[in-house]
This record gives C-alpha cells, structure tokens and sequence, in this order.
C-alpha cells in the first residue's frame, strides 16, 4: 500500500490536528507544504487536486480526504486503535461537541483567510483585528472550559486523548501567537500540559515541520 | 422513555439542520424557542443548561447534546434507519467533508453573531457586511459545487439524504435572504430542489416553525 501523503501548512491549525491523528495511530506519512502565507493553496495544480484549496488534504488508501475532522472520523474507522473517540454514543457526542466548539465556533474565525479580509476588504486595523481575534477565541474557550469539567481527566474526556483534545492543542499554540489570556481555563490547560508531554502531539508541533 | 426536547430557533441553521435529522428519523419532539434575535440565547435560565449559549441543544435519552453536526452522528447510531451517513469509510468521509464544508468554511462566518459584530463593533456598513456575507457563501458553495458534481444524485451523495444535504439546505435558505446568486451550483440547487419536496426536510422549513 502506498504512504499516506498529508498536504500540510506547518502553522495550519487543522493540518496540525491530523498531524496528531496520523501519529497517535502510528501511520507513516509523507508531507507536501502548501505555503499558506504565500497563496500555495491557491495554485491551480493545487485547486486540481482539492477544489477548495484549503488544507490538509489526506491521501491514503487510494483516496483523497480533505476536512480534518472527516480524516480522523475516516482514521478511527480503518485504524482502529488507539480510539480518538469514545464508543458509547452519549460519550462520543459530548467528545465531537467539544471538537467541534474549537473547529465550527472559534477556528474558522480566526484563520488566515478571514484575518486577512478583515486587514484587507474591511480595512480593519491591525488592533481591530486582533481585538475580534481574541474575543471568539475568549468566547469560545469559556464555553469549553464549562463543557469539559464535569469529565475532564488529564486529557479533555478522562486520561486518553481523544478528537477533542486533538482540536484543543493547536487552538491554544495559536492563541498563545496572539497573547490570548489562559488563566481562566484551567481545565483546558491541564488537557493541553498532558499532550504536549505526549509525543504523539509534540511530534505535530508546528516548530518540529518544515517551514 | 421522555420526549425529546429540541431548544430551537426558526432562523438558525444549525437548529434546522437538527430538525431535518428528527423528522428524517421519525422521533417525535417538543420544541422551545431561544429567540436569538431578542438575545434568549443569553438569559441565565438557558446558559445554566447550556454554558455556550448557542442553538442547537437536545434532550434526548436523558442527555442534554449540544453541536448539529455531534446530535447528528449521534442519532445515526441510536437510531440507524434510515442512515444520515453512508457505511463505507471513504464514502463516509466524503458526505462528512461536504457537511463539513458547510459547517466549518461557510456558516460560522456568516451566523447572526458575527454579523452583528462586524456592524457593532467593528462599525462595518451594512453594504460592506452583506458583501462578506456573500463572499464566504460564494467561496464555500463553488467548493462544495465541484467536491458534489463526481457523486451527487438527487441528493448531494447518490439518491438518498445525507448530512451533507441536511447542512446545505438551511445554508441555500438564509444564501436567498441574502440574495445570493446560485446559478453557479446547479449540482447543489438540484439536491436542494429534490430535498424541499421531501417531507422531513419540508416540515423543518423555518416558514413552518414558531416565530
């Protein structure tokens, strides 16, 4: 079978998370940069092989996956162990809402596509931006920092990582790029300590891939 | 066992998309409004049940789920007929990625929240807001246009709704209060013209709801 090949950006927040996945499974992969800051992802030999033009794109088993929460649901299924989501049902939902609070409510604000339209288009200031930056990441933690109490262990759901977990730590690296205040968040930054001792996520880091 | 509980609001996609999954399913539901518009998402009374302040939420088999997409996933395992989600993994993977599409690149930009902000505190004309709006829809929609054309059927994946038909119809909704042209997307206008005359996802419509 051949190598999985992950289209990547080293400072993409979800190509960091498949990243993680891919090495909490154990699967071998090859990496493509696409050049984020440098309009990579808008070259027509890249748009030929993902219309969207966003990354991570994942080639394996013959197919190309792209949305990195669809990767790891696709990971998990064919490459069963380590599990990144609980089994029961009840379990799992609360496990992806937390997941998708980080990708559905903060992430997709604060990428660089939408800084970059807020800078350009709207003519925001520098300040402005970072200030609306700041402000759906703030809202968004809170809100799981109160999700993840109730269950939280030294991962976000008990003492495994899991999706949601995976989802967290690059939200915070990046939050951290933009000197966003973590104190009120100690569940979150118990779960974020715990896989960055995990060298499944600190091989993910974004200062350990080719920039 | 309880009914289920849906806390809803008639304009909200993610709430609509988890009334199309219901009535897909057959499972009977009560329903109580959140006004959005008058800030209900706000009040103690709810942040008390749901620290995230956002709709969807349901009550369901004595669990309080919160996150469309996670309800979603949740209700194709306890409740298996019909399927939201096709059984293979890479098939899988693709209607994830379309819902995703929709879930992740388009609707967070776009939900009243953040539109409010960008006319609040960012003071961005209206003009200039309803120009973003469009922006974002048209750059999603023409992604998800080439990512359906290879598989799409009556519905966005062969002839049978998926997630991915349950997260476009809501957007194609509030994608024509905005009037956005659609011409570009006749692969997506036929999947949501074939899902309009289906039942589950008629009786969803938000014309049809509580206001």
């Amino acid at each position: 079978m051949a190598r999985a090949l992950l289209y990547d950006y080293f400072r993409s927040s979800a190509a960091y998370r498949v990243r993680i996945a891919l090495n909490l499974k154990g699967i071998d992969y090859d990496q493509r940069q696409v050049n984020l800051a440098k309009g990579g992802q808008k070259e027509a030999s890249y748009r030929a092989l993902n219309p969207q033009g966003l990354v991570p794109m994942l080639e394996i088993d013959g197919h190309r996956l792209t949305q990195s929460l669809s990767i790891m649901v696709y990971l998990d299924q064919k490459f069963p162990e380590p599990r990144l989501m609980p089994a029961d049902a009840a379990d799992g939902a609360h496990v992806r809402a937390m997941a998708l609070t980080v990708a559905c409510d903060i992430h997709p604000l604060n990428n660089l596509r939408v800084l970059k339209y807020l800078r350009g288009e709207l003519g925001v200031s520098e300040e402005a931006k970072d200030e609306w930056y700041r402000h759906w990441v703030a809202e968004g933690l809170a809100a799981l920092e109160e999700m993840a109490k109730p269950h939280a262990g030294a991962f976000l759901f008990g003492d495994a990582p899991t999706i949601a977990d995976i989802c967290l730590v690059p939200q915070l690296y990046n939050a951290r790029r933009f000197s966003v205040p973590l104190t009120a968040y100690p569940t979150l930054r118990r779960a974020d300590e715990t896989a960055s001792a995990h060298a499944a996520f600190a091989a993910a880091h974004p200062d350990r891939q080719e920039q």
